[in-house]
């Protein structure tokens, strides 16, 4: 048996980022850059003005003053001229400041009469002015390759004045659940099986980290059912099985598979729930087999499926994050697998979580996994622990699980 | 002027959940759930094993002695018969406990021999064995209504075989950004003009939290731009504007939609950046107002959108999560408006988080925007704080914005 970080990393060893693809900006929200985004223009173009009012000289505008007002320029409509002395230009948010002008005058500063304006309130030069470039310069970097691009990322490009953008295709993931005793939900149910539940969640969980599955045929289990798999397999990223239980886990794909080309890198792992899994590669195709169990094979996807993803998707961020917490329940002592706690989370006073394991843990408890918030980690031999103790949790809600 | 919590309240108030639709389990993933999910089967549905090994009579199984092997039951294979004294049944992790079992022995304390077993370990009685619904009973709420389904949820419906479920139609949300001196990314830009992110930004902050975007064409600064705008708008769950900036923010939007119709709930927000925030209805349509400016857009999205998505999605989780945090850099006192600081978030080692907010907070940059992790709150009037002071922040990242 190896350990979880060996397994993750063994796992992400024999992975590459898919190829780039273009799509338009409105589709790339949650895709991942393939290449930095530079801007294609500088932003603001020129200075402009952050604040509705008048652009005038600053040495004209002590209190008192009044100038002759030579004009109005909306954004999006520059004035043509520039200022001279006594000179004031109505102005607004995002205007360009005339040549000639370097000060603000605030509109609530300003008193409007008869095409002249007095100043109420004395302007510092440069004061309420953006320059150009503040927010980018055309050609720098504003968005990094690798990275999940945000709403805000979105408008950031948009407004680098890029419609479309380099991204890495979706990582094309097959799910295939096996086992005689599975139905999909809505079909007659054999007797002593139950509804097949792995596979859309897994569609769900490769969706939301960024890939794109598509769900075989359940395969019953016998080496039979498998002989369309390999072919399906064929310009797949990643085939993702479960189960396989009724004559020990795995034990089938395996043997099924292994006909086919399958070569097994490892299938043991030191962790709880879920320690019958599989990695290994179908031909070009990376394999991994995880337990039947529902609560199994949806922690070890947190754990080994949603890296894999982040790696095929072009992201740096490989393993889900571990975030420190303290217990608000004591834990028990713990054998040589790491195990994972399902758990709450709350927020002290002070800012810091606090995550409290579920008094049971049975790994076919599906509902209180739905409930849970947290994946509390228990590395192995880890003794026991009071209420307060420091521990690592991952957040099952930051990677949209 | 009114509050930020006031204002979110009045735009909330005006707003009910969209009606329910059915959609598959497999597009369910995000969406809002419109009725409790009842289960409709009981899981397990009878006593199974959680081991691979043999079920037997506790009585007949202290260490040394030697059962009769009377077949082998995989899960979805049940034992048809009953198991009499002296007799055990091969068994696997799921397989249904056969009549007249109420013992587990472990296959690594068994050995097997002859079509007889001889136990290596005594059995305790019970143990190692699922007992029937302890995930779920027929009829049990699996998942409330109101809750937005998680990877973990949609492997609970189907386990609970559900194929389909009624959820929230997903809000139609009408983007307009207005602006003579906006253009579409990769279109010609005017003198003096800017290109347009806000839209798309919008979009994608509305498709992550769970609504249909609409963007329509920008509406330049005259009113009759707005001719089609009311038209366009109706059948719509929300129509959102940006912008209006050239003629004093949303100035033209109010006159122009007021001559048809538009009823203005509010229009000013003591807040920062965003000031010029409008609420009102045309028709039956709730407006909101947002922003030229893309950084104002995009926090008053994040305060006032957001919610608003949720509330129309049928969420129960009305406002952005607000969690505490200690400063790693001082801030100043802030004035009248409410102040939402742009800045970084990090873990300290005892498990709180660290809020940074960027020196510079002008809300033009929105380069700074998409780099920040939270908005950290600085209500009116707050005062100066050093470095470890507490505050509220609300995370980016939790948003999907």
């Amino acid at each position: 048996m190896i350990s979880v970080g060996e397994a993750c990393a063994r796992i992400l060893d024999g992975l590459r980022p898919t190829p780039a693809e273009t799509v338009s900006l409105a589709e790339a929200a949650g895709r991942t850059t393939a290449a930095p985004v530079f801007a294609r223009l500088t932003q603001p173009p020129a200075d402009v003005s952050a604040m509705d009012g008048y652009a005038l000289r600053a040495g004209d505008g002590a209190e008192g003053a009044v100038l002759s007002v030579i004009g109005s320029a909306p954004a999006g409509h520059p004035f043509a001229g520039s200022l001279g002395p006594g000179e004031a230009l109505r102005i607004f948010t995002g205007s360009i400041i005339p040549d000639g002008a370097d000060a603000i005058l605030l509109q609530e500063d300003a008193e409007a009469r008869d095409g002249r304006v007095v100043v109420r309130e004395t302007v510092t030069a440069g004061r309420h002015i953006r320059r150009a470039g503040q927010d980018f310069r055309a050609g720098e970097e504003v968005i990094p390759a690798g990275r999940r691009l945000t709403a805000r990322d979105i408008g950031l490009a948009a407004a680098a004045n890029h419609p479309w953008l380099a991204v890495h295709r979706r990582p094309r993931v097959l799910l295939l659940a096996t086992g005689d005793e599975i139905a999909l939900p809505g079909e007659p149910i054999p007797p002593g099986g139950i509804v097949s539940s792995n596979a859309h969640a897994l569609a769900a969980l490769v969706r939301a980290a960024g890939g794109a599955p598509c769900i075989l045929p359940v395969a019953a289990d016998h080496p039979s059912a498998f002989a369309a798999v390999a072919e399906a397999a064929k310009g797949a990223d990643m085939l993702v099985t479960t189960g396989g239980a009724s004559v020990g886990e795995h034990d089938l794909v395996q043997s099924a598979l292994g006909e086919r080309g399958l070569a097994v890198d490892f299938w043991k792992i030191a962790m709880r729930p879920g320690k019958p899994l599989m990695h290994g590669r179908l031909g070009e195709v990376p394999v991994l087999g995880l337990p039947g169990n529902p609560v199994s094979t949806l922690v070890c996807a947190v754990l080994f499926l949603t890296p894999a993803l982040a790696r095929l998707c072009g992201r740096p961020d490989e393993a889900p994050a571990t975030i420190p917490a303290r217990l608000g329940a004591p834990v028990a002592a713990n054998d040589h697998r790491a195990d994972f706690l399902r758990g709450t989370l709350a927020a002290d006073d002070a800012g810091g979580l606090v995550a409290t394991a579920f008094p049971r843990q049975d790994s076919a408890m599906l509902r209180l996994l739905a409930r849970a918030d947290a994946l509390i980690l228990r590395p192995p031999h880890a003794p026991a622990l009071p209420e307060g103790a420091s521990v690592q949790v991952i957040r099952l809600d930051l990677l949209g699980v």
